[in-house]
């Protein structure tokens, strides 16, 4: 089972805004879904490092990011609800909430896939595009993996979401909430500690809950 | 320049609350800062596949997080400023806005590691401490690198912090920012193209602009 393929040294060239001379990039490890590339940096004042990092090798050509994540706000019997999902996510060994999320497929838009995976994992349907993001990075430190938040309002009150059905792929099994906006950061800090949250949605519950400074 | 050790089939326990069973873990590449697996796993339907992954090699025994990401409120001239940092990210080719961000250092709580990571990145101090978050992963589908958001308050006009001074690794090139809470959305959508923003931050002040729902 090694789903890999050959490395090698890699084609670099130093973007304009680098601060670093770059060198000897190599693909160390190559698989199905992802490779592990490590380069050498020289700083301006001649310091010498080494990055180590990961790459997806998923991203469609032309594809405006890796993935999206949805901000879905649910209207429904005169409250706003954020949908969220609970599933256990195999690199971190624990269940996490988070955002509903997912990659991008080949060509499609962000908008596109954002309604896309909101349908398929939490059978929410009808989603009205309220705000597209700039692209981010989910963990520039470590790895390239991008998405773009995409804000939708869904009408909780419409017949095809008063019984939204999910289309999960065979070996997914994904927990489907909805917690009121200004509930989010409660909801979030009495989870039970078996369970982790991502932190996109940490970071928006916290911002809803800090946005307003005294 | 490999900077990696033999790798290879590791030990693994199936977490109590995992929906599938975990099979030939391997670690299939290992250098001195992460290491790349992959582990077969088998749905309750019997459907089966291979999920690849990132692991920092760097977390401190005991350590809450690999890291942690601060959220610094500067309260100056009657105004309530967030900290910024830029930076050219190595993995992503591009530079960067983010929170001010950092490993956790070995023996160190979180909340020691936010306010030294402030100092260093952004020669703020005297921060205090306002919340700290539950644990929370920053890619859960990708890695389990996780953090802890700190949430500070820091006196802009006390004498220390009137002309802060950095104090950066030799190969660190890092640009402090400090940008008014209620204007963090509108300034990260009119950044130059060639400038990209991490997530949290993003979710951070996607979470602030929408706070209020009508």
């Amino acid at each position: 089972m090694t789903l890999g393929s050959p490395v090698g040294v890699v084609d670099l060239i130093t973007p304009a805004n680098c601060p670093y001379q770059l060198y000897n990039q190599e693909v160390v490890w190559n698989g199905k879904w992802i490779q592990t590339r490590q380069v050498g940096f020289r700083a301006q004042n001649g310091q010498e490092g080494v990055w180590q990092s990961v790459h997806r090798n998923t991203k469609p050509h032309g594809a405006a990011a890796d993935g999206v994540s949805i901000i879905a706000r649910v209207r429904k019997a005169g409250k706003v609800l954020i949908i969220l999902v609970k599933q256990f996510r195999i690199p971190t060994g624990k269940v996490c909430l988070e955002l509903p999320a997912g990659l991008i497929d080949h060509g499609e838009t962000s908008q596109q896939a954002a309604i896309r995976e909101l349908k398929e994992e939490t059978g929410y349907t009808s989603a009205k595009v309220v705000n597209e993001s700039k692209l981010c990075f989910l963990d520039p430190g470590l790895t390239d993996d991008s998405q773009v938040m995409v804000v939708v309002d869904v009408d909780g009150d419409a017949p095809e979401n008063i019984n939204p059905v999910q289309n999960l792929d065979a070996t997914e099994s994904i927990e489907v909430l909805l917690v009121e906006q200004s509930e989010l950061m409660t909801y979030i800090e009495n989870l039970d500690s078996s369970i982790v949250v991502e932190s996109s949605l940490l970071a928006y519950a916290m911002g809803v809950k800090f946005a307003s400074l005294v």
